[in-house]
């Protein structure tokens, strides 16, 4: 980029290439940060002021808080908590972990950096992001024939970067699948709070498991989740945790000392995850406040993702499957073969060449879905080109991407379409 | 320990075994956490109440911090940190890294984690807890004739469990060595501001490196601080930070890769790290205030630990070095034979019988030095014994332990002195 402001066609950059709420303008739960606040300052608990400034629930949450901590203090060390997965199951090279295409590259990076091998399989972009058991079950035997021992696979519910949201019924069929195998299910279940669809719940994949019958003893399931996303969107936070069920006390034991090794999670994060697990409650007195602005949140982003799959799907060449769920559209272009070639000639992919167009023109940042290794596919005569694009910029500032959005893409499919 | 309130002979347990500050009563510094509290509800700093509550030095530090952050807003995700060097390192079994005995056993997990081996080098007990060259260049000679390749050495100055301080002679002495052998230097400086003494002051590795004539070309440096201790002492809040010289761009730009991949630090550590590095000024209104909280802690500490170790060395058999910095005393104990006896019968080395006798009997909680593998000294025809205080409790607890602690070492010696 040039370093001289004002010499690009626009005002500001809008980040869609990050799910990273607040710094798009999403506000955080009142309750949480008044909570956080006075644990930070617990001197405030006892000035008369405070009462004009912060709600009674929070007070008294804060109060309850810090009486249950060591020193009566949220800078001490606090118990060590379960912060790893890859770690524990990984031996070595010949150890493979399921993971989908479109992938999140964490689970790729983190796979690499624990000297394990990534098995991948694909979404089935016709059928809305969906998982076909059959797919899964291809890449497993293919990876065994490779001398690989499979011992685990990630699912990701809902969606990321795909924003889909398994049915239940493609739930079960998973639930039977892995445990069948043999496999440790891996649930990324951090999207749970973002559903948008009326025709589609969230179901977490341990209560799938238990609805079939299948205790501890039958299926391992590790379910992640975090105060990043949701509602809250405190991604700076750094708070979470992943439940493990079905593991033996020696593993259990392993986990804990390894976890150990880098002391406690952030006491903030803590605070945070600890609200959103026991957040207010009817009777309470915020508890109208806090269901308001949950609800607003997710009304505002299910609006939101509507108007964004329609205004991809509108374009011509592209197509953008229903955002259920998650904070991401995933559209594919159909780019000109003109385009594809030019990208070439700069050494580009396709979607990477499109979004830095994009970018160059509006100022809005998308990822390329190569970057998710899309096009990678491995059963896929060719590549298919995607671009990621969060739904988190403010609906009016969305309202005022989609016609520069729209105004780019007809330039851009008219400056490749006809040349050769 | 028995699960019935009351049926021991102390009122409370003295939490000696960790370095924690605020779980024993410190108390935080009132400019970080005014500072912090505003940034995690920056709605107060529109209102006129906060004036009442909060010191103006704090609104503003608040108000700028709020206003560089992405969406204003201290829950976004921030730029990604530096936090690793094991990983670095180590590529092999093969790699060894030096560090020093009595060990912080952190090193050895991380080491060990990642695949490496690590070199031991002995610290000298009757030389202060001083480092000599002469042994550690034993230990690389020794480890290289083994087939490892040593990539670098881990100094901890202060020294943690040993409290000493590393005289300027002695720092340039390793700094000579690390140059000449290839070593990179993990300069573990968290206890910077944590000196007691009158005749010794911290310097940074780096500076001692600069002094000497040597630059980025000449040799790498690692230095590590963070805001857990210190007069911060904010453990529970994970902030702190290494700062590289001496790498190339293309290990800079590993080193960020690897860093990404578990995006940015929690806010609440980057804000009081940011805190800490720039903190109030000569001429800011909270400047006198802070300097005296931070004073305050400092003398507290040096009087505890004077009057630890001066206890600790009065007790029969046993000798305590002086506690220079850091925030541990290391006291050796002489055993009677009996007690050792006593102790291998029931399967534990004689330091862990001594320190679950104390506990049992008084409360207080400390570590034995076999949990820092002091035992191990390679050059040591027998084992030696410790155990491992913190200076960390009030100065009213301290004076309230001393009499506990003299009065069971007296029955434990009287037990065992005479037993065959």
């Amino acid at each position: 980029m040039e370093k001289s402001p004002g010499s690009r066609p626009f005002p500001e950059i809008t980040y869609c290439n990050l799910g990273n709420p607040q710094a798009l303008g999403q506000r955080p739960i009142t309750f949480f940060r008044e909570v956080l606040s006075l644990c930070d300052n617990p001197a405030l608990l006892h000035r008369d002021e405070t009462r004009m400034l912060f709600s009674p629930c929070a007070i008294n949450r804060a109060r309850k808080i810090i009486e249950s901590m060591p020193g009566r203090n949220s800078g001490a060390y606090t118990n060590s908590q379960i912060n790893l997965s890859m770690q524990i199951l990984i031996r070595s090279q010949e150890d493979g972990i399921l993971c989908p295409l479109p992938e999140y590259p964490l689970y790729s990076a983190s796979i690499i950096l624990h000297g394990g091998t990534m098995v991948p399989y694909n979404l089935s972009e016709d059928g809305d992001w969906g998982l076909e058991i059959f797919e899964v079950k291809r890449c497993l035997e293919e990876a065994r024939i490779a001398g690989l021992t499979v011992r685990a696979m990630v699912i990701i519910n809902p969606g990321n970067p795909t924003g889909q949201v398994l049915s239940i019924t493609n739930q079960e069929e998973i639930v039977e699948f892995c445990r069948k195998e043999g496999l440790v299910m891996l649930a990324d279940e951090v999207y749970q709070d973002n559903v948008y669809v009326e025709d589609k719940k969230f179901h977490s994949f341990k209560k799938v498991a238990r609805s079939l019958g299948y205790d501890e003893n039958d299926i391992s399931i590790v379910s992640f989740h975090s105060v990043s996303m949701g509602f809250s969107g405190e991604c700076g936070r750094r708070g979470g945790y992943m439940e493990i069920c079905g593991f033996g006390d020696d593993v259990m034991g392993e986990i804990r000392k390894v976890a150990s090794v880098t002391l406690c999670p952030n006491t903030s994060g803590q605070i945070l995850t600890s609200l959103a697990m026991d957040p207010p409650k009817l009777g309470d007195g915020c508890f109208e406040d806090f269901m308001a602005e949950k609800e607003d949140i997710r009304l505002s982003l299910a609006k939101r993702a509507k108007t964004l799959a329609s205004a991809f799907s509108s374009l011509e060449g592209m197509t953008c499957n229903k955002v259920e769920g998650a904070i991401y559209a995933f559209p594919r272009i159909h780019l000109p073969a003109a385009a594809i070639k030019a990208a070439k000639a700069e050494g580009m992919s396709p979607d990477m060449f499109y979004a830095c167009r994009l970018l160059n023109a509006t100022g809005i940042a998308v990822v390329p879905g190569s970057g998710f290794h899309q096009v990678s596919g491995r059963n896929k005569a060719t590549g298919t080109w995607h671009i990621r694009c969060t739904i988190l910029p403010g609906e009016d500032k969305i309202k005022a991407m989609i016609p520069r959005l729209k105004e780019f893409h007809e330039s851009f499919m008219n400056e490749f379409r006809n040349r050769s």
